[in-house]
């Protein structure tokens, strides 16, 4: 019998009766006992009390068969319209401290993603990063626009990324060059391959960009890259305002209710308090001034911002990791398949070690990243908080900046790949049956396979990671947050072995596994400084030593932080005095089995760097890892529960929380708009009758 | 300058001048040259001519934005009638003997896959599958229907799967009973868990269905699994028939143009001549009676007919990889982003090691399984033909079915797993733009998602080539194909090791390659066979025993056997005498890197048997797999070009041949329906006008 939890979790209602039970009561714990150790309960409660409001409210109905695209984006505007009358944010939010309030806009996002990604991607870019970017860029005299960003006065995006340009900003072409004598920027796209892309909200309903480009003043000066607010559509019709080609860029694999959209200016004109001067401004003379001496350095820092729409991508990828595995779980407790006596009672496909293996790791894994990217999340607004609270914030930031930027330019990539992995696992996990749309898995998948590229590109987000973490390993340790102080420790770390460790601890102890991550970032970290010193002295230069030590050296060792990271981070929070004890057998599973299968996946480099030898090692992880997994069974259910938003915003027909899986097919497959009714072409396809047969 | 193709591939036209030409300059050789050692020239020239006769019928114009699912399948059905009448099968075909006509099918079916995926799979299950179950399990008495699915008189479909029953066909639960009064078959569905589902043309167009289900003579003794053909819906008006509740299944993650369906019978009626009786008949008197004394033996050779469909998977899915990476490929060489001056020229994303990491080995590995796809096939039909010129014809392909089904089975999930990760890694190698619906990678995921699951789930037709490859380990060999004759040699083969092959070999070389190959499967067998004898003798029970192998043994040894026999028959296709000289040196990077990328991803258990020990081996395989990728790069266009279809057949707006990026782009964004125009739905997403901005 589970253990009860607290009176606090109360929203969260208890699962409708069904064969999950038998799964259920194997668990020495209530699944909402580990909820509110995954998730912090006030997010959980504005979340559920989002859901529950949206669930009943018309515009936010599960549209059978997918609707068109046109349609699509019509009901994410209108949607995206909806939700700021709901008051879903009430005013006293603005009256909370800056932590709290992000932390509820935070809830708030996740709560809209999990239910329609491109509302809340909508919301997230037009008013979340528009307002950051005002923030972080802007002065006083843009207060305006931030506040009737919020009350959907206007309608916002944020145009960076040109045709030819994404991951190279440097290289962004688009101009802006000051007009003394009408006093205005005249903004212009020299060609098509300038031409901003992939704006979100562009395509068809914004009507105010901050476009970045290259300021000009009149004395033909270059000054860098600058964010100005550009007019483009008026609020009252919609209309495009004279002199800007904007349009919608078409269907994309998934998120097709964001209008995005491409834009080419002609000595397009707007106002010189346009220009976002909180780092440099022109006067009406045109001439450019800095408060700062370097305000590109400056500008690098207050960008900084886009980390939390790299944080928001964590969360939402995380639900979609949690999500799939929730779904692969509950199919895998109902489907049988198989059994050991050909005549007798077949098993569940859950009880098979290969399937456990499949998918045990990315219940671990969705356990470990909901905890971390939780106090992420926590570092990172902490952090700019104070730099918002001090006279010196810009410089303080600065200081932390590096951590940060490094931290969360690891772990985007590393969630969101792990997401990535798990959905496709899940969706084959679950035979045919998963590749019905109504499964949600391929929805799933389609929406979140544009986290992969967008907000930086993994592969380029991660090399700036091992970059920070390289410069830590060459220039000495600056880590104000202490991920990376047992750098100071190498020596001791890199004389470690196997063999050595193996003998002080168990092999799915927190220390071992602690060390041996430690080992191969610290291997890894000097193998890497070493390749690029003989590149280097073999005539690489610099940038060519550095990209040809990407692969299998700088791209694994920026995920293996990350890993690290949310390893320590979840022990940590499996560690606070609110942990049930009953909860701590499963918390030591979950613990291992991500750990465990982190090791396994690094396991050649290990080998590589001489860490180990012979089979013991592989045997020990690999065999430690399978018994993990068949210890996980008897609670993964619960585990996957304990990770389940409602059914409604699950919205997958193969893992209702009743477990009714065939019930809820034939239900499915009865009431699919026209199911069993004649096409209504048939006369279109008529066989070529002969003969009667 | 590239040397000459040779006349008879003139049909294969030269690619437009443009921005490739570059990258096509520096190759020796025509990618005429390459693409007739890739694959049959007549089977090529039948997929151009294909090719060409569709690109100007209307109805396999493409369509944008997405049709609606229903629209799809319309489509679908439309283009499957209009096929039958474009003669693109001429009578002759009928005339050649069976290697040469099957040939010619399978070479129609990857030219309409291509194009239309939804439609050729209608086609292969509507009428290759159909008639192949006829064949294999039908007698005289069937010929009509046969005919008559042929010449579209009926449309066809196979209903084995059920809901609640797919890998473990043997619990089917449908039965059939015979009514010696009216000399009728009663068919039943139990319950809506045994309702026959993903029956694909079931949904809306199928006239007749083969119906697997279990027999009963009036006696009430069950006879097994037994084919029957039952009428679905009127030829003349697709209406139902009474008393058949037929439904389609809805919309799917992809191929939503094949109306998939689920069926159940109640006392639903059908002739007595309807039972496919090769195997077992029934008499008019209700008395079961079979020519064999194991009927089930016999069907289960009959139904490796079911073979060709995963052969017919596997050269689909050769073409998706092979499109993917053309993709890929054609997009790194035209995109650049920074470079070694900051202010300087930017490179082509081509030019980063990891990029030609992330994206050649796909490209070796398209190249590999097109020449092992063809081979394989090759050996499928000789067997299935000589097995039809003998009298004694099912008891000879007894014989051979184990390991052909063994090859197969192990080669269909190997295929398909290998272009799965293709396409991904080519989705986000094209970073934001190959998210674009028009890049055609999200299309070429979705469809090919099915074939992981269908036609044999890819995990558990991998454990039944394991099964076989055990039995061979264990009873001794019995490989008519000599794909496991190496077994023969487990000594020798075992007492390899990493130090002494690499001292008789080049690690590049095939003979070290090939080394290592075998002693990997050879390990592997040994290994499991003792596992299980330990677990055997601890207690466990067969199925237990076999099932805890799977996960790093099994599996891999299925994956591997396949790896080995494509490596293997891509060297004996590049052995023979019309490969021209020039092509000698990219033949060789291109085995070397899928070789090398092959040991790599099964390093882990090289060295966890001690095959290896210490950094060597790992550096060595790597720092080897790495400069043939940069090896290739002259070349990697020009094989792109290779495997490359027409731009009409690759649908990519980034990957045209004529490598004008940024203007196809162009072209795409303006002329999408409706990209410039206001939205007509924008009175309903108007802004909350306040003041005016």
């Amino acid at each position: 019998m589970p253990e009860p939890h607290t009176p606090e979790v109360n929203f969260v209602p208890d699962w409708p009766p069904g064969p999950l039970d038998a799964f259920r009561e194997q668990s020495a714990f209530d699944f909402r006992q580990l909820k509110t150790v995954l998730e912090d309960i006030n997010s959980l409660r504005l979340k559920y009390k989002i859901w529950k409001m949206l669930e009943s409210e018309p515009l936010f109905a599960k549209i059978k068969p997918t609707p068109s695209v046109d349609e699509q984006k019509k009901i994410a505007a209108k949607q995206m319209m909806r939700v700021a009358k709901l008051d879903i944010v009430p005013p006293e939010v603005y009256a909370m401290g800056y932590l709290p309030r992000y932390r509820f806009l935070m809830s708030v996002n996740e709560a809209l993603h999990a239910i329609c990604p491109s509302l809340s991607i909508k919301i997230a870019l037009g008013v979340g990063l528009f307002q950051n970017t005002l923030r972080a860029m802007g002065t006083e005299q843009h207060s305006s626009f931030y506040n009737a960003a919020w009350s959907r006065e206007i309608v916002t995006c944020l145009a960076i990324t040109e045709v030819a340009h994404g991951s190279n900003t440097k290289r962004i072409r688009t101009t802006a060059t000051y007009d003394a004598q009408n006093q205005e920027f005249i903004i212009n796209t020299p060609d098509f391959e300038a031409a901003k892309c992939w704006v979100g909200n562009l395509g068809k309903t914004a009507t105010t960009a901050i476009v970045f480009a290259n300021l000009f003043t009149p004395d033909g000066q270059a000054h860098g890259l600058h964010g100005f607010l550009v007019p483009i559509r008026n609020p009252l019709n919609l209309q495009l305002y004279p002199g800007v080609l904007v349009g919608d860029m078409g269907e994309k694999i998934g998120l097709n209710g964001i209008d995005n959209g491409f834009a080419m200016f002609t000595n397009y004109r707007i106002p010189r308090e346009n220009l976002l001067n909180r780092t440099g401004s022109v006067n009406e003379d045109g001439e450019y001034m800095s408060l700062f001496s370097e305000p590109s350095k400056i500008l690098g820092a207050a960008l900084e911002g886009f980390s939390a729409g790299r944080l928001g991508i964590m969360q939402e990828a995380t639900n979609t990791l949690a999500h799939s595995v929730v779904i692969a779980v509950r199919y895998a407790a109902i489907r049988k398949q198989f059994g050991p006596d050909k005549f007798g009672p077949e098993q569940p496909i859950l009880e098979y070690q290969l399937h456990q293996w499949r998918i045990f790791p990315y219940l671990a894994a969705a356990c470990v990243l909901k905890t971390s990217v939780y106090s992420l999340t926590d570092l990172y607004l902490k952090t700019i908080e104070k730099s918002q609270a001090n006279s010196n914030g810009i410089d303080l930031l600065s200081q932390s900046v590096g951590e940060i930027h490094a931290l969360v330019s690891a772990s985007k990539p590393m969630y969101t790949w792990t997401a990535r992995d798990a959905i496709q696992e899940a969706r084959e996990a679950c035979g045919g049956h998963g590749y019905l749309k109504a499964s949600n898995l391929g929805e799933l998948r389609n929406n979140h396979d544009a986290c992969l590229t967008y907000e930086g590109d993994n592969n380029v987000l991660g090399q700036q990671a091992s970059n920070w973490l390289l410069r830590q390993w060459v220039d000495g340790v600056e880590s104000p947050m202490g991920t990376v102080n047992f750098i100071k420790r190498r020596k001791e770390i890199l004389g470690n072995t196997f063999s050595s460790l193996s003998q002080r601890f168990e092999i799915t102890s927190w220390q071992f596994i602690n060390h041996c991550l430690e080992w191969l970032m610290c291997w890894l970290m000097q193998t890497i400084v070493n390749d690029m010193k003989v590149a280097k002295e073999n005539g690489a230069c610099p940038f060519e030593a550095k990209n040809n030590t990407q692969v299998y050296r700088a791209k694994d060792l920026s995920i293996l932080y990350a890993e690290f990271y949310a390893l320590s981070s979840f022990r940590l929070r499996c560690l606070k005095s609110d942990v049930a004890t009953c909860l701590e057998p499963v918390l030591g599973l979950i613990y291992q089995i991500y750990g465990l299968w982190v090791i396994d996946r690094h396991m050649v480099a290990f080998y590589q760097g001489s860490f180990a030898t012979g089979a013991t090692f592989a045997e020990s992880i690999r065999s430690n890892l399978l018994s993990s997994c068949r210890a996980l069974k008897a609670d993964a259910v619960t585990v996957a529960d304990s990770l389940a938003p409602p059914d409604y915003v699950l919205n997958s027909v193969i893992a209702k929380s009743d477990g009714l899986l065939y019930q809820n097919l034939q239900n499915e497959f009865m009431t699919n708009p026209g199911a069993l009714e004649r096409a209504n072409w048939w006369r279109d396809v008529l066989p070529f009758p002969k003969s009667k047969l």
